[in-house]
């Protein structure tokens, strides 16, 4: 807020702080509750920016047994996903706050695990308004529906903050909170990146520095992967958040002034020493396509006294993999960065977060792209809502038709489209309970037929 | 084993599916348990090969209350995961059979996890003795602990079996077996993939088609990364399982004739359509460094009626989107792979990971190269012997030269070693409670000494 850029803004960002802290007090001590009682366990229901940062933290922060409330997640709209996850929640609802997070409020797989939800709510007698709170930009569809569901609370997502970093608004405030964590901590973390990536002195400012890593490995074109790889099992999501931090934003077609570039910066990874038994192998002696990003915390665990073997504890191998693995590495010529800090709390989770979040804001710059939007998202979705539609003709054809069986090339002449879509959506047609469209084989491959039942 | 080269090792599979099936029956049953009773939870021990593959078969085939165990897994030396992970397991150790894997024997991060859940157990008043089995190679240093231990049960990992490659051994029909996973079926359908992957006509082996797939991709050379994007929740750790399988397998320095040749072939993913949120803006318009391969199921779940929409399933929607997204890929001109299955059960799950280990086979002798050893990996062990030597030697030198404070050169030359590996172990020291190692800071930066308390 100290930084906003004008005294609306400050007091906007000031009031959402507050009011996210207030409320998770209010479920905490029992004052807001569910049907059943006190709120044991928190849903957040959100996809990408969404979902990426809120699970970043929960795992990063966790303590089992300890956390105010329970995290769950739902990212998806796979059916049988979701099934597995209410599963999971089983005999739980009526203690379960349910968070739907999506700025737009139009998002598909949001909007559908919400739908989802709600049914399983009902299923139990329950009624999901009193256990629901969205985070949502105002007036958005989603935000539309908490209102007239009369559901606990909304929370603002704003126009000016992208999705993939908006960690350090409610999206990201609201779920830590309710877990349990400090999230004044996590914020002052953040602004102490900040002021350090504001230097102007390039080697005493770390992002700056980053930057300039990713550019001097890649040749500033993106032309080796990061392969993040930190060494502890609460960061083992990192690597995930980075993929969308670092390749939504960078992967661009083209560069501010408009010319194709088809820039970008692969990013995967999982966590040490774990991966040096999966693919370290390659990474030695194989391809030469990559730089590692090594991130270790020098406290390795709460009460650090327990010896493997004599003088030597678990925490002293993991530190002996890192740094052996880096040299392995080093030997053969293969990049690599580190990254240490001291312990994991919450402040050096926001630091840790706010630098990469600065240093992809620098490579941008270096490389001339626009980091803060993400012009080829809309094309998948504008080509799934076709086929939704193509789905639908299908249907309506073969209802047409019934009990006639139509052929591939039948269908796709029908209805002046390519065969290749008609077969696939044919196929699923087929598996599906509701749409009672069967499929009939023929003597040969690709002589199936299918027909309304 | 009906393609085992000889009938001693035909019967020492049949014996070891039989026994493995048996005992789980046994302890299903209750008629092996635990000191609290029946067991209910099992804990796998193991690394790399020794857990990826049982990871991703818990997850594919899980059912969340109704399994027979509830799987959990130690695959990492993380002194504070390890803590997360007996967090979640507190009063349960009594019912918990841990299941410890490791075909040397001599892996650390086993080793520790181990140490560390034993002491665990005795925390609890619990023989460890008397809840774990081990999986190792006849003789090994685990095969010794376990028969002097007098374990609970020992099952055999040969010595012809790598480790990426061997989920259907012990490694991973045990874990399968006892969460309750119809393991016949698996390996049925690991055969099938056996039988249709040794057809002589190309167009009919589906493992030298996408052995050439992936050669056409990247030339040959892997200069395009595999997106591995199962529309699966269950299906999320496919592409962890393959990032070993492909990136271990063909990794190479060399080529069988012994030409450095640096080959590999990178992976990553997680699931769709949740990556779309991530990362898909690259994969469309920036770097064209990948090929996808889309992996979709067509029954969406198990009682499949619920509309989200009139008409409309979530199902609908994922498989919208993974078409949207293809199509989209494609008219951007990147390349993509689809391989769809129509149920997700045992055998099917089989079928898909033989037919990758097959791919893999035929891809390594398109490259010529040995897709069955993994020289670069002892080079990150051996130096990470050394990390842990040089630990010793420096904590020596600090208590020898006690109250007296040492600065990093001093060390070094005292050591006869670089300043950089004294300077990273020194840190690690000051932060550890076993060492008792201090960290005195001086005026500026790097000027730092070390003492032992």
């Amino acid at each position: 807020p100290g930084m906003a850029p004008n005294a609306g803004i400050t007091r906007e960002i000031t009031e959402m702080n507050t009011a996210v802290i207030t409320f998770s007090k209010s479920i905490h001590e029992g004052r807001v509750r569910g049907a059943w009682g006190t709120f044991e366990n928190a849903l957040v229901i959100g996809i990408g920016g969404s979902a990426l940062g809120p699970q970043l933290v929960a795992r990063a922060m966790a303590r089992p047994g300890k956390e105010q409330l329970k995290m769950y997640f739902l990212d998806n709209t796979d059916p049988d996903g979701i099934d597995l996850l209410l599963a999971e929640l089983k005999g739980k609802l009526g203690r379960t706050l349910t968070v739907v997070i999506s700025k737009s409020g139009g998002t598909k797989e949001t909007r559908n695990g919400m739908v989802e939800v709600k049914r399983a709510y009902e299923q139990a007698d329950l009624k999901f308004e009193q256990h629901a709170v969205a985070v949502t930009g105002l007036g958005s569809e989603l935000d539309k529906v908490a209102t007239n569901g009369g559901w606990i609370r909304r929370f603002p997502m704003w126009d000016w903050v992208g999705g993939r970093t908006s960690l350090f608004s409610a999206v990201g405030l609201l779920p830590a909170n309710l877990q349990g964590v400090n999230t004044e901590l996590f914020i002052e973390g953040s602004a102490a990146s900040d002021r350090a990536t504001r230097s102007k002195d390039v080697r005493r400012n770390p992002a700056a520095m980053l930057a300039l890593m990713w550019f001097l490995a890649g040749n500033g074109k993106g032309s080796k992967d990061m392969v993040v790889l930190p060494y502890k099992d609460r960061l083992e999501l990192f690597s995930k958040y980075l993929q969308q931090l670092v390749m939504e934003s960078l992967g661009k077609e083209r560069d501010r002034s408009g010319k194709v570039v088809n820039q970008g910066l692969a990013v995967y990874g999982n966590k040490g020493s774990t991966d040096q038994h999966a693919y370290v192998q390659q990474l030695r002696e194989g391809l030469d396509n990559f730089f590692v990003t090594f991130v270790t915390v020098l406290r390795a665990r709460e009460a650090d006294d327990f010896q493997v073997e004599p003088g030597i504890s678990s925490g002293d191998y993991l530190n002996g993999f890192y740094l052996g693995t880096r040299e392995a590495l080093s030997e053969n010529g293969r990049q690599s960065i580190s990254i240490s800090i001291d312990v994991l709390d919450e402040s050096r989770l926001g630091t840790l977060i706010a630098l990469f979040e600065r240093a992809v804001g620098f490579y941008a710059t270096l490389i001339n792209v626009n980091a803060y939007h993400q012009p080829g998202v809309e094309a998948g979705k504008k080509a799934a809502a076709r086929v939704i539609e193509l789905q639908g003709r299908i249907r309506s054809l073969l209802f047409e038709k019934r009990p006639q069986a139509l052929k591939i090339s039948e269908i796709a002449t029908s209805l002046n489209c390519g065969e290749e879509p008609v077969f696939l959506v044919c196929e699923h047609l087929a598996a599906s309970q509701i749409a009672t469209v069967e499929r009939i084989d023929g003597q040969f491959e690709f002589e199936m037929q299918y027909r309304a039942k």
